[in-house]
């Protein structure tokens, strides 16, 4: 019997999950929930890419080496030392009878679980990278668990901003989810316009926020956030800041937030968006740069009844409904579209 | 005017929250929302008193010096090298006419901010202390803001017992208010036979929950925990061990957890926290050795759809809920007693 996190495919050490583990079966035959990928081109983690090119001066021959070599002895594309791995684009070749992913053969997809777990297999010596970019086109196949998640390529967009959106696709469908729950709400959104920023805000005011807030740090952002239309107030302040950011916050809503996201990338932001909150409200961090212990002493130091959320990048549905947005909404396509120009 | 977070007593840097602050304002006069108390003990954080024991070489005079030396140029005790400073304990002997902490001349409180936040006067240069033990006898008073927070001492209860209870009266509020939300939820809580652990059992069966599992590492406190009656199932395994943790909880509960609760200080429980809850089900972290990253980017590769909670220590009513608990759940009390005595 397979296991739906792919217990089963773990070579050693045994007991692990396929995260955790130094080598993973990549046979080709699929379990009865599996699903394999015929691989089109793996997107390496930029960490993981830059780790690699620093580590090799630049020399493309001997990164492609060193990929080949890691995947091959792991059975993934798991970067020992940075310990990120990236993503894929492939077509759907096997589905198993119990998948439940919903996939058929021809699918063209877009993992969206980590290469560090995903079992992968490369036939062509990758001879057509020169292994000096992140875009790593190769031939191959990936194996997909009954828990993996994989988003179908849309025929209407571009492939890259389908996966720009991807990315960050947690991030509405979580703020989505905690703006429902309260009546009339108003939301701050803490970096709103970045990629998870802008989608935030987005999914705000279709859950029905009464009043939304952009919050950025310097002014060339409040301009493309305010041509974008996406918040009804976007403000100036310093996210590190937590007196300057709380009264920013207020001074935009009238009131504090009842639901505030963080999803700026920069380290002690907590205290801010804890005093931007009002009671009873709710602080969903999907900042990766998010202190545990800063957000949970902060918010007992200054009496905060507010609720805090490990921004959970999964929900059900998420990647169809951020695509959504970026179709509906133009603000959002915009800034997806000068973002992408832009790298 | 004063803010109730204590931003008027901040000397420098202007414009910061007073945990941040280097210096505070002693002025005994209490603002229009204060309350000055009369110290009559401070508790040292143990991280605290361990990094100045171990660098005067254990001796106790020039621990007492650097003590009063903090207190005097910081205007609170909050330890430059560990960030960390404790709570005190004393009676209140002024309260400010808009004050909101319901409090009186003569009550006999605990702080449960932390001192790195208090502004702090100690007047007998504590002559009755030794600097050997993390308890300071000590006179002179401390300010409360508005939005401090202060437990009165209870009568019928040994002040040592209380304070251990006021220490983690978080975990029982936030585990109850989740419990609630849930109808007929199963509920694991690991690291259940320890402080925290023990009032969210507790918590949870009068919230509600159709059963309850406590998971403990050893033998020993399998032993302490089945005889506190407080868990339906009672379960050994090692937290960072995923695939083991879920199944002692899925075998324990006959299904995946409603509500996890963590209240294990060890890191890597992150994952094994996320597979042991079920869909639609919330984790609630209390350890202060989570890792936010591994939470989130755990969840995610799991495809695990669950709500991931930072424990937040405050929720109004958070004390005297963990104190009826202790006093209504003879289980509760025996654990807290026996850690006690083993202290």
């Amino acid at each position: 019997m397979t296991s739906p996190v792919g217990l089963h495919r773990v070579l050693e050490p045994s007991g692990v999950l396929p995260q955790a583990a130094l080598r993973l079966s990549t046979d080709p035959a699929v379990g009865a929930d599996e699903v394999r990928i015929a691989i089109e081109k793996l997107n390496l983690d930029a960490a993981s890419f830059r780790q690699l090119f620093t580590k090799h001066g630049g020399d493309g021959d001997k990164v492609r080496a060193e990929v080949l070599d890691i995947v091959e002895s792991r059975g993934k594309m798991h970067n020992p030392v940075t310990g990120s791995g990236g993503m894929l684009i492939g077509t759907v070749d096997a589905v198993g009878p119990d998948s439940p992913l919903g996939l058929k053969p021809g699918d063209r997809v877009a993992t969206l679980v980590s290469l560090t777990l995903t079992p992968l297999n490369i036939i062509d010596g990758l001879d057509r990278w020169d292994g000096l970019s992140e875009q790593v086109p190769a031939v191959g196949y990936a194996i997909l668990f009954g828990r993996s998640i994989a988003a179908k390529l849309p025929d209407d967009l571009d492939p890259e901003l389908a996966l720009a959106v991807f990315d960050v696709c947690g991030a509405p469908a979580l703020t989505e989810r905690v703006v429902k729950k309260y009546e009339n709400p108003t939301v701050a959104v803490i970096g709103g316009a970045g990629k998870s920023g802008s989608l935030a805000l987005a999914a705000a005011r279709r859950a029905g926020a009464v009043r939304t807030a952009g919050i950025v740090p310097v002014e060339a952002e409040r301009e493309r956030l305010v041509a974008a239309g996406l918040a009804d107030v976007v403000a100036l302040a310093d996210a590190r800041d937590p007196v300057a950011l709380s009264a920013a916050v207020e001074a935009a809503l009238g009131r504090r937030a009842d639901v505030t996201v963080v999803c700026v990338d920069v380290p002690g932001c907590e205290h801010g968006a804890i005093l931007s909150t009002a009671d009873g409200g709710t602080v969903i961090f999907f900042s990766m740069a998010t202190s545990f212990a800063a957000a949970a002493l902060g918010a007992e130091g200054l009496a905060a009844d507010v609720t805090m959320l490990i921004g959970n990048g999964y929900a059900p549905g998420h990647a169809e409904l951020a695509l959504d947005l970026l179709r509906e909404v133009p603000g959002v396509r915009t800034l997806f579209e000068a973002r992408l120009a832009a790298d």
